[in-house]
């Protein structure tokens, strides 16, 4: 029987809600599935600052480092606002990134059947999407140095008198360690890969094209590789999304364009990632999994939260950490079957009706579904 | 009578024919409405380079320094696609940008009624949608030092031994004056104003929405401001566009933001730009006008281009050069006569038909529609 240690991050908002649903999931496979996790608990962001005057603790840190997969809720709140950059709750989840060296971002923007009517897009131009976006997480703008704000008092030309600086670098090997990452999902996937930058304006986006171009060249000859600018890949995104299969792009555009994605979908609360490392002595990844999301702090603590997207991050967890693929297509299975009987969470409450759950509610039904 | 003073420059691809229709509505403006344009034109882009081995020859900067205002069609083409970073079309543009020092691009997002089943997004999400992103125009990553491709030989763990850097650098005062022009047009249009920044991660974010807050409460307390990450804004921009009236952000996050606000139109053949500077000696600011649409080579030549886009940055140009505020309005109305009679280029040809017309044609209509 194998063991698969597990630290659980809920962090902050919503956090905690959809994770204990999580944790159901957890006993569910350990029941019945003969599985077995250790699974510790830790504090991240908001909460742990309100601890420990830092968003991740360096004995959190290490546990992390320690463990076959990180499950991490959403951190942030207004509270913390006005907090310094150094110790906002951002920087947790940005310091787990670094120090575990997750390169590879999965960000599945997949639509519903049961949802497509709450996208923004028209049911023909979303239904059935499924496309996958890869982004660097652990390099460019996100870390490059130099970076801060410095007083500028000798420019005259420059009124308020300070500069803000941060720097986007790319390395060779961190722009080839992250396509062949891509290319590797895609071979799994439509055999399609789309990488995108602004080469146009950026060196660093030359840099970027050619190093995905040499690995294509010399290791994936085979899968259908496209360049395009990040602003194009904007529009095309927005115009017509399912002309994609597998998208590559670095820290910062990744950001942005896989939010645009995940909106495609029209149901935020239904989408998983997985930040993937290299392998450990155990030949298991660094991972952390965490829905795309935000804390919401609005609606924590009033058992509303959708715990779905967390709960397809564990999916996550057992496909690419634990290689329990098989669970993994039962547990989305089981969301599928839920959602297809009507059962929903406030956010998927739309004109058609439905029975309304809670976020628990919710949990249950998806282990009645198992 | 007054004189105003026209640099025309065409470029590339589809850029000369709908300039051509441009030129039809400026003699229609010069014989009915007694302005007088003094009209040169020139070389920008490929065919510059074609011609001067620059995209941009110098005595063509300096008449663009010395007219009202420029004109410019599009640039590239896949013959240009090889050509060094240093000489490629795009450089002549970013040339004409930087030096002329325009600083605020105006990129209205406005959806044709005629039109609006052309977005693929809902009808009821984009039905009379009317945004303005002001897009900061001459610093940021676009142009800031140091930027380059260097080797990392004595790295080891840089396989492919490459680094590519670019790096983002904004001053208060580069700031200040962008955030100026977006409320001052603000002022004129809804009242509200949304700055967007990834402030959570970047330092240069943080002095971007400091800086943006001071404009606010010194210059303009009595405009409504928020604040969004760029990723939000991406993901609201998807969801629900029309709660934004207008939108400032950075050179990048504009590219990317300005283009997807452009595509949720679904007409960017309609779309039009205008990028201004400071004031020069007689009062008007130095400006550039251009459609939002690119060079489109695969159509180019064959009377197919759709004139609108640069038609109606000719009318920003009435506006925002001229003062001739009540000639840009009746040339816009003019263009939406002539869309909702049906008249078609094929791009905006749908599945309800309309009246099919070449390049040519409807640069005809709008000017009998005058
Ligand atoms: C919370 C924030 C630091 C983070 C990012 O910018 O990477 C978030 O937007 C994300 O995409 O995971
Ligand atoms: C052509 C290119 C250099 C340009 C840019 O990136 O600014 C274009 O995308 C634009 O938005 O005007």
């Amino acid at each position: 029987m194998s063991d698969y240690s597990l630290l659980i991050l809920p962090g902050d908002g919503i956090g905690p809600e959809v994770m204990a649903e999580v944790r159901k999931v957890i006993d569910w496979f350990q029941a019945n599935r003969g599985m077995r996790f250790t699974v510790s608990e830790d504090l991240v962001g908001g909460c742990a600052y309100d601890k420990h005057g830092t968003p991740l603790a360096d004995e959190t840190m290490a546990k992390a480092q320690q463990v076959d997969a990180v499950l991490l809720g959403a951190v942030g709140g207004p509270q913390y606002d006005n907090l310094d950059f150094s110790v906002k709750p951002e920087r947790g989840l940005l310091r787990l990134r670094k120090e575990m060296d997750l390169f590879a971002n999965l960000r599945p923007a997949q639509c519903f059947n049961a949802l497509a009517d709450f996208s923004s897009l028209k049911r023909d131009v979303v239904s059935g999407l499924d496309i996958l976006i890869v982004r660097e997480l652990t390099s460019g703008v996100y870390f490059g140095e130099p970076r801060g704000i410095h007083p500028d008092d000798n420019n005259p030309e420059n009124e308020g008198g300070r500069v803000g600086i941060n720097t986007q670098r790319y390395t060779s090997g961190e722009i080839r360690r992250v396509a062949r990452a891509a290319f590797e999902l895609a071979q799994k996937r439509g055999n399609r890969l789309c990488s995108m930058e602004k080469a146009n304006v950026m060196e660093s986006g030359i840099l970027w094209r050619e190093e995905v171009q040499w690995v294509h060249d010399n290791e994936f000859p085979e899968v259908e590789l496209s360049h395009m600018y990040a602003d194009a890949g904007a529009m095309q995104l927005t115009r017509w999304p399912k002309q994609f299969d597998v998208i590559v792009t670095d820290n910062l555009f990744g950001d942005l364009l896989s939010d645009l994605a995940a909106m495609l979908t029209g149901s935020l609360g239904m989408l998983p990632s997985a930040s993937l490392g290299a392998p450990m002595d155990n030949g298991r990844p660094k991972a952390l999994y965490e829905p795309v999301h935000g804390s919401a702090p609005d609606i924590a603590g009033q058992g509303k939260a959708n715990p779905i997207a967390c709960i397809l991050s564990f999916a996550m967890a057992l496909r690419y950490s634990f290689g329990e693929g098989q669970a993994a297509d039962d547990l989305e299975a089981a969301v599928e079957r839920v959602l297809a009987e009507g059962v929903r969470t406030a956010d998927l409450m739309g004109p058609e009706g439905g029975t309304p759950v809670s976020t628990s509610e919710m949990g249950d039904r998806i282990i009645a579904a198992l």
